[in-house]
């Protein structure tokens, strides 16, 4: 691991970065297998497609023993994998298989701490622990591949299949989980331990819960399938917002063909949240708040919005170039906050 | 990764060894679920059941630049985890997912020549790469889930299905992977390459081409399905040699309460590779041969070696101590090698 390897020609991983080593990964794939955070399999005609996801996780990068006791691990493990089911539309989780490694001097109870907080996850959502792997190694890694469902008679829910016209909204407040972060990584005595000190002691545990316990929104896909208006068909463009607000609708636009406006005045905050200094950043690029993004006609965002609370419209796909992000007012997108990127 | 703990109490993964990590696990999963290397999954009536399967591979453990190549790595982690589908009777392949873990300076050539590798194994089988993830790390590692299903009216191998009187058979012959690892570690001019180096040029092919490029046998599937005799019901005990010949035997016995006889005289070992020292040992547990073994009423296992070629009967699974092995003329079974432990 320390080992020093000799000089390569050609680009290493840090050279390309995350996208395009994702964007090359994606030529060893059926075209378009890559779009989605989850991928769609359709077996045989009359049977309801699968969806199935893979994650990494690996300790120092995507959790910390500093922030995230070993229950919540493997609940956020367990729930950022079925986030992605749900964002391509599944109702149904099948369960969930776990591959991981963990040096030799790992306490066992770190490790039935990561898996009970994976089951507890996995419950509620009727999903089960399928099975897995695991292997000594340098560093703790899990990696998860969860299997779903979509409902018989619903479609999929893909990043592509926006249109100009759609109402964009999203299904509760974002920021939330950043800020939770922040609060637990805060140093006693510190300057953001200062400056977080006077925070509403409930948005305060609001913030926590939501990065410590985020929840996969399979309600609001049953919601989405309930709410379709007579004569509307199927045709839903969305993904979750785990890398952030801005990147989902970002990716949205881009997999649609078409940009995005976002209306600057309804930014969908915790309200308690909306006065901190940082609060637009943090909704639009905090990243892992887990609900989900949807373009929708607008009459089917209405239906939605009517039968599930906390929806919140935030602005609308428009012809424009691929992926471009503008206010609804016409002023310019100066540079977004971007979603996180691994290997920097 | 370095990074020092503070001491715990309670065991550590060292201290409990993989087979009491996985035992442990499993306790997480519903009843039976850790008993076979894949998760055999019945979504609906009528539809065949799925396999699961999940492995982790992690350089320096399961694969190393000296030894392998990239391309060879991405072969052997398709491979690996294939095999375990068709130790649980798949026939088809949909495909798998990669979770990769790789620190920044890894060159893009490596990550190349090993999604390479996995399609190369993917392609005959009729699978597909369907997704997955990366994320830096301290070390390279990749998860591999690989998703398959049941031929429609043929049923599942598993290890617990095995019945005293069964016939013990196995695809192929044992031990020429770990010649070929032996082969590919030694040092030149040092004692292993001497002793290697009046191998016949043949198997020293043979063996580095086990080794580097095994063959999940899916064409064994489709002759033990093809092969039952009219009139028998399916039951099939069985897994797959990856963790050596005396592994596998010995968690067939075990699953299915029962002993297992070997006979000594007909071990399944490459013919030119027999008069070499340790070729027995080899041979039962060097592991990672990747051939099925199946315990068969005897009629089915006659049926099965008149239609598939290399068909080895081992021996016969007997009313004894569960998970117990002898050799079938009544000598004991001196502590017979082990399959490959982590956590060490």
């Amino acid at each position: 691991m320390a080992e020093v390897r000799p000089t390569s020609a050609g680009p290493t991983l840090a050279d390309l970065g995350e996208w395009e080593l994702i964007r090359r990964l994606g030529a060893f794939a059926p075209p378009g297998q890559f779009n989605d955070d989850a991928a769609l399999l359709t077996l045989a005609a009359g049977e309801p497609p699968l969806v199935l996801n893979t994650d990494v996780l690996v300790e120092g990068i995507h959790f910390s023993e500093r922030t995230t006791g070993a229950a919540d691990v493997g609940w956020r493990a367990a729930a950022a994998n079925l986030s992605d089911l749900a964002a391509m539309g599944a109702t149904t989780v099948v369960g969930l298989t776990v591959g991981l490694v963990a040096p030799a001097d790992t306490p066992w109870a770190w490790v039935e701490g990561v898996y009970g907080g994976l089951r507890e996850a996995l419950a509620p959502e009727g999903g089960v622990l399928l099975g897995g792997d695991c292997s000594g190694g340098g560093q703790r890694v899990l990696a998860i591949t969860a299997l779903g469902r979509l409902a018989a008679g619903a479609g999929p829910v893909r990043r592509s299949d926006g249109r100009p016209g759609d109402r964009l909204v999203c299904t509760g407040p974002h920021g939330l989980s950043r800020l939770g972060l922040a609060l637990l990584q805060a140093e006693p005595g510190g300057v953001q331990a200062a400056a977080l000190a006077g925070l509403d002691p409930d948005l305060r545990q609001r913030a926590i819960d939501a990065h410590r316990r985020p929840r996969p929104r399979f309600d609001a896909v049953r919601a989405l399938i309930d709410s379709r208006p007579a004569g509307l068909t199927w045709r839903v463009g969305g993904c979750d917002s785990s890398d952030g607000l801005a990147a989902a609708v970002a990716a949205i636009a881009a997999a649609s063909d078409c940009g995005a406006r976002l209306d600057r005045s309804r930014l969908p905050l915790d309200a308690a949240m909306a006065p901190l200094d940082g609060a637009e950043s943090w909704c639009l690029g905090g990243g892992e708040d887990f609900e989900l993004v949807l373009a929708l006609p607008p009459a089917w965002a209405d239906a939605l919005a009517m039968r599930l609370a906390g929806v919140h419209p935030i602005g609308e796909l428009v012809a424009a170039s691929p992926g471009t992000l503008n206010w609804q007012d016409g002023s310019s997108w100066a540079d977004g906050p971007a979603g996180f990127q691994h290997f920097h």
